[in-house]
């Protein structure tokens, strides 16, 4: 039986029409070979940013439907140049929009989860030899209106189709040759990691690694879709993303990862009644806003100060729920600082040996570098430091756990 | 009863940001009057130019289905950005694409008919007090793929929607004040036309006119849909398209029009046999192109020369299938002359006023302008000639009618 593989190429990978042509190059060569493909792409380039702006031009609060009428429109003009480039290779393809692509959403504009994929047009297409293009990113409402599945929108389409399909592999094409143990352009060293659980993978997208949203991981976790991560311009194995269950008793500190746009937000002189967090928390969530850390901290009786981080273009939106829970609450007040970065490690089992955490936090110590906050989960151990020092901070928690000498 | 206005904005209407506010202006001010607006767009002033230049740097012949793809996002970007403008101008309005707005249309992919409006969604909105906003020039077929519906296609999507609304009004909004009697580039005292048959208008359109195209005035036509052509960015009242019986009885010129983008093609030595000619310009309708003017001359016994004029951007099709035609009825070769162009006067009942005819050619041979070919129709008289005359020749018609002396 021939392979059904997805592969999904980022903006970058399509920014101009050589790269296309390149890519369609490619997709026809594997094609050839006998597979059934279906090729998720994004906006070309910056497409998306230069409409953004002309929305903004127009109004300072664009409505969110009418956002995304426009930057659909990006990933349908890709798909249509990609499907005409792989005819002049003379193979069949045909582009198809989220909405014909089947791709269903809830109709929370401009980050719309999938709901569901009716793939009878895709599997159609795929039975007649074609190669289906499909445009990442966005898809339809119960309403029929169009809608955009948010960052990474892109990846969660092509994990969402790899799924419904059964597919093979669900193969990511971006800039870099797989997901590194730390960023590149800080530590000079940095590795490629050759495999990565979804659990891992998810808290390093998460914590900072740029290479896939970790709402796409999720998905692909939940339905076991295998995902390798390559470049569209270099050949080589890129990174595994699978289930590894091998690993798991290993304490392996898989990668450092960074985040310089978080916000920390401070609720402050807090009267401490059963459920007042809660309440605080509840109304963030309401708002699809997620909150990082979180630490309660008492410093006289019955007063707490609450204080959390959030992704920066959550910070407003959460600076103001904040003002209202602490004006609701009779607290004392709020403290906003944007200064602030995350350093994280990650890696199977690393909380379940006290010795990672306190490595990490001695290589910081000897940097004279000083924690703010620490939160902990299953896999991660973060730290939130002053923005200032966040590279240093990379570079001593790589040199401490000796991963240069990971991987190649 | 509130009025129903269908407003239709062209490419150059809506060529900037500050264009789009300005309209917004316009249109919330109209509805602040207590009418209910249907607006159709065009794309962004020459978007839909650099999208094809894309095409063709992908491929020489970009399939169809794929260019409708690739060219309907340009109207989606622009009634995204107008629905933004009015918005924030706090009224409410929703943009809708040729899908949403329920245009259906057959499969001719790039210049696709009109079939049906299932328009419950606007009139659900409009019943909501929202401006409706439609992307013009686009369309769904019966297999869910985009459509367009070729040059012109905004105006026929305006008044396809005004016939199916029962609009009051069709306003047609362009970068002139209304239709002019002659190309006020060339004759510098040609005159604004208050007010036009439909007849007059589909042929002075045929014939050169770029106000609108004369599919689009054909469909009011039919359906008695009152147009008005006017300008985006000045006031004044316009040129208005109706039935007009009152003038019938009268010979009037309404206008002289030209057109440079067309092709003359000769079939040579045709033998004379019955249905031959039928033949051809059966092969020629098939490919839905549009023959003009048709001349077949004998010169020697039973062989016939067969010429006709077609639009420039069916040239080369029409030249392959005369071309075949030629070599399967064995005739003698084929002749392409693309130095020419056509002038033409447009007036009810002129046909019928043998003198009318005798005077244009006057005028021209006056001129020493030779005629190549000519064709009348029961409100048009047109003449082929070398399109280097082509500046002449309308100067020469226009005063000869007296057309300086009409309107304003």
């Amino acid at each position: 039986m021939n392979k059904i593989i997805v592969q999904k190429y980022g903006g970058s990978s399509v920014s101009s029409i050589d790269k296309i042509k390149n890519i369609a190059e490619k997709i026809v060569q594997k094609a050839k070979e006998g597979n059934h493909l279906v090729i998720v792409v994004s906006a070309m380039g910056n497409n998306t940013d230069e409409l953004l702006k002309m929305a903004k031009a127009v109004t300072k609060k664009p409505r969110e439907r009418e956002l995304d009428m426009l930057l659909s429109t990006g990933e349908q003009v890709s798909i249509a140049l990609l499907a005409m480039a792989i005819h002049d290779l003379d193979w069949e393809a045909i582009s198809l929009t989220g909405r014909q692509a089947g791709i269903l959403t809830n109709s929370v504009h401009t980050k719309a989860k999938v709901t569901n994929i009716d793939h009878a047009k895709i599997k159609g297409a795929l039975k007649k030899g074609a190669v289906v293009i499909v445009a990442g990113f966005q898809g339809i409402n119960l309403n029929d209106d169009i809608t955009t599945l948010g960052r990474g929108g892109s990846d969660t389409t092509a994990i969402a189709l790899a799924a419904q399909l059964k597919a093979n592999i669900c193969e990511i094409f971006t800039d870099v040759n797989g997901v590194y143990n730390a960023d590149p352009r800080i530590v000079n060293n940095a590795c490629r990691i050759p495999e990565i659980s979804y659990d891992e993978m998810a808290e390093m997208a998460i914590l900072g690694a740029k290479v896939m949203h970790y709402r796409s991981i999720d998905l692909a976790r939940n339905y076991k879709v295998p995902i390798v991560v390559k470049s569209s311009f270099e050949t080589g194995e890129g990174t595994m993303i699978k289930e590894v269950n091998s690993i798991l008793e290993k304490v392996i500190v898989r990668g450092v990862t960074h985040e310089k746009n978080v916000g920390k937000i401070v609720a402050e002189g807090v009267p401490d009644i059963p459920g007042i967090a809660y309440k605080l928390f509840k109304a963030l969530a309401e708002k699809e806003i997620i909150v990082d850390m979180i630490i309660q901290s008492s410093h006289r009786e019955q007063i707490n100060d609450i204080a959390f981080t959030v992704a920066m273009n959550d910070f407003d939106k959460a600076s103001k729920i904040t003002q209202r829970f602490v004006k609701e609450v009779k607290a004392q007040g709020i403290i906003s600082d944007l200064e602030v970065a995350k350093v994280s490690i990650v890696g199977a089992g690393i909380t379940s040996d006290p010795t990672v955490a306190s490595r990490m936090f001695g290589a910081l110590s000897q940097e004279k570098i000083n924690i703010d906050m620490i939160s902990t989960s299953g896999i991660r151990i973060s730290c939130l430091i002053k923005s200032e020092n966040i590279e240093k901070a990379v570079k001593a928690i790589h040199k401490e756990f000796n991963l240069e000498k990971v991987g190649e």
